[in-house]
């Protein structure tokens, strides 16, 4: 269903680009014309009434390619799907730096999310990824930290986020980013994460969201190896048109895992690197160089697509990546 | 009170920036060490325990710059600060584009922020920024548009927010930038925005959203004139000791304004304007010129921080802009 929705553009004409700057807009690229005077728009409706509530769910896919130095182990990343229709989705993701101590920095991401997995069994009534989180931390026996992730759909539509570090989350409608998480850093590329250790991070330290979903919607989870490496339009480009959640999973994770290969791009991490101070010595930059290149990461990428009173019971199964 | 929090950063020493690229990092901007390797980290500990359920209220402070060239007038901007302990803070910002049809853009705006006052002292108890806004609107007589965001704090500290457009909202929390709302826009500089037009943009358009406040948390609602001139981290820096709301609003407005006048400030909005393929010509490309610059408008700065149980008489007082 369409509908015409009107909008005024801020300014009219060539003062859409109304800078402090003398510089020229290229013709090339802006066009001055009369029909945006009136700014008529035709977009999807993909809004779900307030007045009207429909019981919500996710249609899930997943996809994680580990560090191309980690293949054969599977990687450091956990993720899991699972409750009534994937209504719940977490990833975790083992820090790197336990390896150092002799410690396999992936038991512990697996066994945190092995335990989200027995605590949803236990008390799928208990609605709250914070409490969540809490439960499956403080039972988690092995020794080593990660970024964790934890969303859970309510059937009104409100998808609970409790995160720790920077694994992320996105929502895309009608084909725009809506929603982003924050992700949280005791400083660069040393995250916030949960721990075996009595003085690390917990639930207390999570931040805690969330986001009205509407029918339509597509949310995306991942590891800090899709956000390091993709830019959010390129997500949202990616996945436009995709209506498989499991299709768009894999486009996406291989979008983030080739630009992690390539020593060229300019990828969110490169740039966030310049942005905090690093970057290549002084004598490169004064030949034109800079610090680039994507992130060799585990790459995790869990889709959801919304829909509108369409349990399957096909949704129902439990998947568990550990 | 501060905590002793443990944190292992991703990777050790130089491989901190392993990115794909052989480019070499600056040894003086990134020297190793050994002191990193555990990660201790000394950290301010402004989390209240979920365990121990703390009133929440927010001080407030506002402060409004209008375009240089509607300082008479007062700008179209508009805002309000409100309810018990300023527990409700709004901003609307009239679209421009209605001067061209001889609507003068400040009266839709205007009418927009008055009845949120209305209908919050009419219906206290109803807590969702949702049916704020749907009341508001619907009963806005005046011919225009604007964008808005409503946020609206629970005592439990969950922050409610309904945007429509690109006004925004930030929190930060122990000097970082822990949550941001996303703007919504048609095409570049054309908003969504609730309009007088029947087929225009209404409460079922607005992205809804929460966040779970802290006590000491500082929260930063802004109209696209604060966030198209201001970059986020400069926002964090700027307001990161500053305890006092007003002053820190004032401190903002002023930030974002200066960099509205300056030419050769390269800001969010001129990048912005770059990735979506507006720039100068060619010929100036070629001479290393590129578009840049502030942008002049109005700029709306409401600044909360977070307290708990100090609930004090002074903070009962109703302010409205308009």
């Amino acid at each position: 269903m369409e509908i015409i929705a009107m909008a005024i553009p801020r300014n009219f004409g060539i003062r859409v680009l109304e800078t402090t700057s003398t510089s020229w807009i290229s013709p090339s690229k802006f066009t001055w014309n009369p029909s945006r005077k009136r700014g008529m728009i035709k977009m999807a409706q993909t809004e779900a009434s307030p007045d009207v509530i429909k019981e919500l769910s996710l249609s899930t896919g997943t996809y994680l390619i580990p560090h191309p130095k980690k293949v054969e182990t599977g990687g450091e990343d956990a993720f899991f799907v699972g409750g009534c229709n994937g209504s719940v989705v977490a990833i975790a993701d083992g820090v790197s730096g336990w390896a150092e101590r002799n410690v396999n920095p992936a038991l512990f991401s697996r066994e945190l999310m092995r335990n989200v997995s027995l605590v949803i069994e236990e008390e799928q009534a208990n609605f709250d990824p914070v409490i969540l989180l809490k439960k499956a931390h403080s039972s988690t026996t092995s020794m080593g930290s990660a970024t964790v992730i934890i969303a859970m759909l309510e059937r009104n539509g409100v998808l609970k986020i409790a995160s720790v570090g920077d694994c992320g989350l996105r929502v895309i409608r009608a084909g725009q980013l809506v929603f982003t998480t924050t992700p949280r850093e005791h400083y660069f590329d040393c995250p916030f994460q949960v721990s075996s250790e009595a003085n690390g991070q917990t639930y207390r330290d999570a931040t805690v969201c969330s986001v009205q979903l509407m029918e339509g919607d597509a949310i995306i989870l991942g590891s800090d190896g899709l956000f390091d490496n993709a830019f959010d339009r390129e997500i949202v480009s990616t996945i436009s048109d995709i209506k498989d959640a499991a299709e768009a999973a894999k486009l996406v994770a291989n979008l983030a895992h080739n630009h992690s290969k390539d020593v060229n791009f300019d990828s969110p991490y490169t740039q966030e690197a310049r942005t905090m101070g690093y970057d290549v010595p002084d004598w490169k930059k004064m030949i034109g160089k800079k610090l680039k290149g994507g992130k060799l990461d585990d790459i995790t990428v869990i889709v959801g697509i919304v829909s509108a009173n369409s349990r399957s019971s096909s949704d129902n199964t439990l998947k568990l990546d550990t």
